[in-house]
């Protein structure tokens, strides 16, 4: 039976502060998500003597040792080589891994160096963890007494790739007949923190059911999670209901899914067509929304109109109004989604315009001020929006609550 | 004489990853930039024996400890207890906190409950460390042989500037004398990892020269580190220019500075203005520019160009261009080069058509095929580009390619 786990973070890049450690995060969440929990979490250097005290303190901590980081080609990679000190095993050649490394190199035209071939050195007897997302395969070995350390690329986008393709899975078939884990997330737009958790209060009180929040801006989550069998699965279905009750159109999207596909669902299923008029967010509106495959079916085009002048040739706004209102003002809001939605001809012309800061603010436009204005074939709106924090706090925070406002306009 | 550190982020919080911890990357940047090595950060939640057995490994691994959480009021805030657990000392209450508690209490008429005296229970012998903008001091104590516990609040607003009024001075005061640290990075484009780790080998394998890598697409950072007095700082510069001489133009910035940024220096610098067409890349050419305050003076604006009615709408691509060589090809990158900085009136006009993929590939044209080009008043290109991975891979490798090529062509 599983009961603990210990996470590894490694790389000089974490001890000397050049870089926040995600991944031992998003490692510890997916951990709890399933009941398992973690003793500790340990961060060392590109270092041998460190990687090994590391390595004998986790398996003194936990079942499952789970590391990140120093699996590249470099010289200071040395997390085979470490591992295979700590487990008193050699290093063994993985000669399909040797091969596909090569064969990549060559289909990319990048010169072959050996050092290339340290990605395919392994602890005997490890499994290969494939890395679906770049260069570095993982491993798992098992060690001791039921001991079993799993070890991933130390790059998020990676690193998240592997952990979900191949450490889940494993913990799911390893707990077995045990308990079954219900896990639901639900995604959260216009409540703070607090408020959630005063809406929510009540049901995270019922033994068995365990709430959790994740505020990680512009996102907020709650999770519902219970463990057991049919009864239990019963309670949860029943909970998540009543959060859907509770939260109504506050909940953006379940399970993993972003507003930026939401928003893309809903334009598909309604057929709708959408174009942008982005000023203060500086594309990043297009760039949430064309982050998504297949985007190119609803979402046409859109202008960033950094300069007055270009709001002028491109999105046909009038002199008069920059001049009498301003750029930040509700009426050129409006006129921008209209001349976006007329020249591109759209379904929804969406257009924002604010003060990003940190400079530019005025006391009566101050830095996070925001119009957000959205044109369709019969409905012509502008909104004001004041949003706090730094510039990409406010551009962040500009995007989501444009995207969230389309969502509601298409839910109507 | 200090030598190294180590680092205890506590919390609940930390270990069920509901907060990713910032708080550990602070000290340890800190740390780093006055030439202290921090030898592991150890990460525990509210748990009595993790917390000693976090303390025990910390003061096994460097001469300063510095903890964070846990100072709080409530029943999972262990801290000061633990502590005096570990040291093997009494808790003694300093009047002098209690006071000033309850006066802030009764300053903003907020209950006064006993559990709130606990925030005035310290180890004996503790030196106070004030909070100058939360209720929770911290405190100090030194023990062993050499050995100091600083604990600070875990909320990050409140540690920063608990760090930079209490330990900062507190280590420059004790350091005195020592060894400074010499410290440079170095962006590359154009290098795979093991490509660049051949180039600068030699100079890694000099007795002192510490090279480190770092790759975190599209990024690839190189770091020369050196420790020592006056004749290592002669011998550090001097290795900064041999690695200038060897890489040449493939440094595209050097310490924090991105390519958006340096390309914004050099648009500033040289008083020239910039458009972007954006096919494939969907704004994120367009945001990462506008990510920079002060992009306005010299970013006029752009269009995303997602359907090809758009590129002939907007950028005056003609359709019989698009009919006879399609939308990802030379003539279309050139027309739209062309066309963005015609209407937009900027010096240079950027373009990127490609295929992000996973769909529309063919043959002859696969997912990962772009064309970048670069209108100019008296030059006028379009190069090929083939890209490899995700969609969002291709997209940073997409955007990253055109950022640096207009680095070149505002060099030359």
């Amino acid at each position: 039976m599983i009961k603990r786990a210990a996470i590894l973070s490694t790389g000089d890049e974490l001890i000397t502060g050049k870089v926040i450690d995600t991944n031992s995060a998003f490692i510890a969440d997916r951990l709890f998500s399933m009941g398992i929990k973690v003793a500790a979490v340990l961060k060392v250097g590109d270092d041998r003597e460190a990687l090994l005290w590391a390595m004998r303190e986790a398996a003194d901590l936990g079942e499952i040792i789970i590391g990140t980081g120093g699996l590249g080609p470099t010289e200071d990679d040395l997390t085979s080589e470490v591992v295979a000190e700590f487990l008193g095993c050699p290093l063994v050649q993985n000669e399909e891994i040797a091969a596909s490394l090569r064969k990549r190199f060559e289909a990319r035209r990048i010169p072959w160096t050996a050092n290339n071939l340290k990605q395919a050195l392994f602890p005997q007897g490890a499994e290969i963890l494939p890395n679906p997302v770049g260069t570095a395969p993982g491993f798992r070995v098992s060690f001791g007494e039921n001991k079993t350390l799993s070890w991933l690329s130390g790059v998020p986008q990676e690193m998240t790739a592997m952990f979900d393709q191949t450490v889940m899975p494993w913990i799911v078939a390893m707990r077995g007949g045990q308990d079954q884990i219900f896990s639901q997330a639900f995604k959260v737009y216009g409540l703070t923190e607090s408020k959630l958790d005063d809406l929510v209060r009540p049901i995270g009180l019922e033994p068995g059911i365990k709430l959790s929040f994740r505020a990680h801006y512009p996102d907020l989550t709650l999770r519902v999670t219970v463990a057991g069998a049919s009864e239990e699965q019963r309670r949860f279905i029943e909970t998540c209901k009543r959060i859907r009750l509770i939260l109504g159109s506050h909940i953006y999207a379940e399970g993993d899914t972003t507003l930026e596909q939401r928003v893309g669902q809903l334009l598909s299923e309604r057929h709708r067509t959408l174009a942008l008029a982005e000023s203060c967010t500086g594309g990043l509106i297009s760039h949430r929304i064309t982050g998504i495959a297949g985007s190119s079916a609803y979402y046409l085009g859109g202008v960033t109109s950094y300069a007055n002048d270009v709001k002028v040739k491109l999105l046909g706004v009038t002199p008069a109004t920059l001049e009498k209102y301003g750029a930040v003002s509700q009426e050129t809001a409006l006129e921008m989604s209209h001349g976006i939605r007329e020249r591109i001809g759209a379904d929804f012309g969406l257009s924002v315009t604010g003060i990003a800061g940190p400079g530019g603010g005025t006391p009566e436009k101050p830095v996070g001020t925001v119009w957000i204005s959205i044109a369709q074939a019969k409905n012509h709106e502008a909104k004001l929006f004041q949003f706090h924090g730094d510039r990409e706090r406010i551009v962040l925070g500009t995007s989501q609550a444009a995207l969230n406002w389309l969502r509601l306009a298409l839910l109507e």
